[in-house]
């Protein structure tokens, strides 16, 4: 069959391919107001409340790498996907769909992570289902986490909101969990261990939100990177984003798997980073919250929203050159979540 | 490896294979009041209102079949999942997870269905999830939706409340949907075709909720079949159930697969109907309102409730025997949903 009439990997890399076929097929279809948004989370008004709903699937491989597993990754992802419409999480569903002779122990294993990582984010799982398929129509072990969080009064946080003047923060180093699964299914062996950064992250974004409510977007930068981010929510808002390479940072070790694989390290998933785009007038003392948790120890400011070249991000390089970033196009590490 | 140290197929079978894991493993690791109550949707109180929520995945073989297909599937069985908690569904989550190569025709074929059927049930879908694994990772299509509903004032309905003296009814003919896969995925041709059942009951339900808020159980008896769904109710209610075989209703070409192919129909899997354990001063008043829906026109008692024997399930058969009914044990048709 022509390829081009097929799903093909790139699909699923949350790239130009993977929006193409969300926004044609799946949104064109299915659209509401709340789905064509396009955010992370879906946010609606129920009981006189508001509330965040979000899914994910978890088809990692392998399903333990250095930092995690897929059952911790499974929580974290979808809790960080809530908090990304600042979202208090309160309760998760959890699927598993298992390939036959999958280890007990193994799965066991993977519920424990589950179990930690749920308790950490302060999350209750309350309902799941778990299907078997048989051996070779499954590759191992794939995981689907549905959330529903509680979304505060005054709270306003989506892609769609960012402002020319705004300004753009990061919450740590990048292309730590990309480079982590990279590292693990080729087998490398670095010096300095690569881990991924896999982590809850609603604890940070609560304590950021009581710093300010003028918090426009929150997006966590995983399949596509940081730089697929970014555009996304550049084409949301109708905005640019201009970012300052020298302000990213990047751990020495994943920075020297990256040039080793021929990776550029915008384009590599995150799994406990989280990007804040907030009102000048409080940028710092945002920045000064998320400082405060462990998770953004190293957060920092990289840049701003222009008005210029809308719907494009900007890179100043190290060496003082402008050039566009755009979405990750293609395929850069299929099954990365 | 052991092979009782695996996963086999029948841990998802819905049957005695399934509760163990799910008891042991799931359960006994994450519990909370909600999850341990093994209902469909785990109910909770949120912004002041009483939510339901529910997961499943859907991995069934082949993806179209006679009467539905994996779309069509993922809605109903989701929101048949809330009905069984009172809940009136109001949204969904749609998370794919696609095997490299799927003709993106089967794929808009599958969206069309997701469409139609969210679109009878009154269902918005509000946040999505794509994942495209490597040709061989996964067998074309799976599929998870989780939904959330609103569960109206004064409902309280759960498998465990089901009374000694309470009326059991059924809305339909059993083993429509698994003797359709099954005929389906071993080619055969009946002379009358054998069609899924597969439907959105949550109108009924509205329907028969409206006609007496004494309904005391809801149960759609998909995977396991109405056999192993009134065992899980026995057991959770710790209640004996009575059924009468000559009231329970199966199509003539359904029976007459099921005796080819050596299945009982009791254990055949249904997407489209709905065990109703009420309250007997109300139980004519919920039949008459199940068979105003055309989901439910073939409504029937077929037994009741009963204090000996509790956790056990008794068939009267045709002859005048009494039989005890266990769950399922084993896998009797995998990937049925």
């Amino acid at each position: 069959m022509d390829a081009s009439k097929t799903v093909l990997l790139a699909h699923g890399s949350g790239g130009k391919l993977s929006q193409d076929l969300v926004r044609k097929m799946f949104v064109g279809e299915l659209a509401n107001e709340t789905l064509s948004r396009l955010d992370d989370a879906a946010c609606f008004s129920l009981n006189g409340g508001r509330l965040a709903f979000t899914t994910d699937s978890y088809v990692v491989s392998p399903i333990f790498f250095p930092g995690g597993d897929i059952g911790k990754l499974a929580v974290c992802g979808t809790v960080n996907d809530l908090a990304t419409a600042g979202a208090a999480p309160k309760f998760l569903s959890l699927a598993f769909i298992i390939e036959e002779g999958l280890p007990l122990e193994d799965l066991a294993r993977v519920v424990n992570s589950i179990k930690a990582a749920s308790s950490e984010a302060g999350v209750c799982i309350v309902t799941g289902d778990t299907k078997v398929v048989n051996r070779g129509k499954a590759d191992r072990l794939f995981i689907n986490t549905s959330g529903v969080g509680i979304v505060p009064d005054g709270i306003n946080i989506s892609g769609c909101n960012a402002k020319p003047g705004d300004i753009v923060m990061l919450s740590g180093s990048i292309g730590d969990h990309g480079m982590a699964i990279m590292a693990q299914r080729e087998g490398f062996n670095f010096k300095v261990p690569v881990e991924s950064d896999c982590a809850p992250l609603n604890g940070m974004v609560t304590t950021m939100l009581e710093a300010s409510k003028n918090i426009h977007v929150l997006r966590d930068p995983t399949r596509g990177g940081l730089a697929t981010t970014l555009n996304e929510i550049a084409a949301q808002s109708n905005v640019g984003i201009d970012i300052d390479e020298t302000k990213i940072p990047v751990k020495d070790a994943v920075g020297a798997a990256c040039e080793l694989l021929g990776f550029d390290p915008l384009y590599v998933a995150n799994e406990g980073k989280m990007i804040a785009i907030v009102a000048p007038e409080d940028a710092d003392k945002v920045l000064e919250a998320m400082r405060r948790n462990s998770y953004g120890s190293k957060a920092s400011i990289i840049g701003e929203v222009v008005s210029g070249h809308p719907g494009r991000v900007v890179l100043k390089t190290a060496l003082g050159a402008r050039r566009i970033v755009d979405m990750l196009s293609g395929e850069l590490l299929p099954r990365i979540c």
